[in-house]
């Protein structure tokens, strides 16, 4: 009797029936046995390479790639409290998606300071300088109102947004073409709530709100009936075609641009700066409220009392003044 | 001749070699083959029920567990700045981990703007109020120094911080013993960077650092030599015991915790508030400096202006006050 011996994979035997030279009729059944098993082999090779394939990267939360982005741009100058307000504002930023810092010092180069802050700021931001001319600065004791400040500054920060250049630090070119967006102007002293910015992120024209603490009242802002502007709530010359704050409105970054000569007027009345931008951009009755119809304050016009020195002026006299060496 | 007919998991044969009566001795191998089937069946079941299940979370940031907790005790009371800057150091302290708030309120009662402030931060927090006695409260244009603002309320965090209850909202049960945890009383003014509070979270006693704008000076704050405290940059009565502000230092809690009888004396004299409660718990030699050995400034006393009403004085007389409806 002889024996056939087929292997196969994982699996061997001998057929011992063999009739007329012939294995037995078991052995295509057997061979189809060895083929499945070799397939199911293959199978489970598949199978254990999937499960050995690294996860997906975990969901991130949804790329802000269809959020406008938000441009605030912050005239700011070199004084004691410069460095406090600075991180506290970028720190306020630091809470808010898609948004691109301005930040526009009025100098005639970088200072470390705002450098050094900016680098470690963690934000996307440009980085650019415009000393405010001789003329239009205030001088030590006048009141604010003789040269509104940050005049050069914001339209520095305009002229960048239309491709102008002159960013010395940080993202140098400008949005690109068809970028959306809106620019905000937020000066370095006043208090934000993060929820201001969401209000202003989709503004089609201009977007206004109320801000508090400003103008000698509780809060200064639009009066709105069935969604519509029709007025403000001001006490200095309400019949200013814009009564509104530096705080209290955003633009949209498409409109700024079909609009390029539309920027701050230096020589505006006390009072008027805001509209000296606002009149080329948009009719007053278009203005679209925000903030839940203008009647939630989300910006404060807080101001930060200037320290005295006189210990450190009595101390530096004395030679034991704080280390300059130690940036504040 | 006989056939047998086997049937198997998607295994058909027929034998038709059949020796005396009895299959041929295929059918073990077939039996086997069978089998051996049967189960690579199973095991591709189990390999496509892995890779059906869902994929496992992603990596969280690391659970902050083992972090200390950070106790941030702020005393606040009513005016018009109340509400900024409370909505900016609450913002500020979102961006650090591990941190409760102890917010408290010079009050009788809680009030609903702070109240709904608390509600709205997303912060672990406890509301706390304690209005201040009649005779230690400042009058109208008394200047701050004739009785230290905060004391009651920084005290009444204390307690609680001790057990001995008192919270009208938010998290109502004190730390579990042994909880790991570090305090600190921060002003609702003061600016704050959110990298002071990662200095102060392993203190182990009592933690110092240099504090911006204050005492007349550019700083004050400790100075440092091989690591230890040897003096103090001030100018207001150097030899005190402890001429640090209350924002230039941390107490660990299990210290807080073993000396049950350290807290603040409402009639310690003047920029002696701090030296009040330190007394208690450590020797000025055993100060830990941080904030690269007091050679940075991460916190600054800024002080927000009282804002001018004016404006709304004279509109309310006309009837045309700022809507008390809206909350600023």
């Amino acid at each position: 009797m002889n024996k056939v011996k087929i292997w196969t994979a994982g699996l061997a035997f001998s057929c011992n029936s063999v009739m007329g030279g012939q294995p037995c009729d078991c052995l295509p059944p057997l061979r189809a046995a060895a083929e499945q098993l070799r397939q199911k082999d293959l199978r489970i090779s598949q199978l254990q390479a999937e499960l050995r394939r690294p996860p997906p990267a975990p969901a991130q939360p949804p790329e802000p790639e269809a959020l406008p982005t938000i441009y605030v741009v912050t005239p700011t100058y070199a004084r004691l409290v410069q460095k406090a307000e600075l991180v506290r504002l970028s720190q306020t930023l630091s809470l808010v998606p898609r948004l691109h810092w301005l930040l526009v010092e009025d100098a005639e180069s970088p200072t470390p300071l705002v450098s050094g802050l900016l680098a470690a700021s963690g934000l996307l931001f440009t980085h650019l300088v415009v000393l405010t001319p001789k003329a239009q600065r205030l001088r030590e004791g006048e009141p604010g109102w003789v040269h509104p400040r940050g005049v050069e500054q914001r339209n520095k920060a305009l002229d960048w947004l239309r491709g102008r250049g002159g960013a010395v630090g940080g993202e140098k070119d400008p949005p690109p073409p068809g970028t959306q967006g809106v620019v905000y102007f937020a000066d370095d002293d006043n208090t934000y709530s993060r929820e201001l910015f969401e209000e202003m992120r989709w503004t089609r024209g201009v977007s206004v709100w109320p801000v508090g603490l400003v103008g000698g009242l509780r809060f200064e802002g639009p009066q709105v009936q069935d969604g519509r502007v029709v007025g403000f709530h001001t006490a200095w010359e309400p019949n200013r075609p814009f009564p509104v704050d530096m705080a209290g409105f955003a633009v949209a970054l498409p409109l700024l641009l079909a609009k390029p000569n539309a920027q701050f007027d230096s020589t505006a009345p006390r009072g008027h700066l805001e509209s000296s931008l606002l009149s080329h951009l948009v009719d007053p009755k278009d203005l679209e409220p925000r903030a839940a119809n203008c009647t939630r304050v989300l910006v404060w016009h807080t101001r930060t009392e200037k320290p005295k020195m006189k210990q450190e002026e009595q101390l530096q006299r004395q030679g034991r003044g704080s280390d300059p060496a130690i940036e504040v």
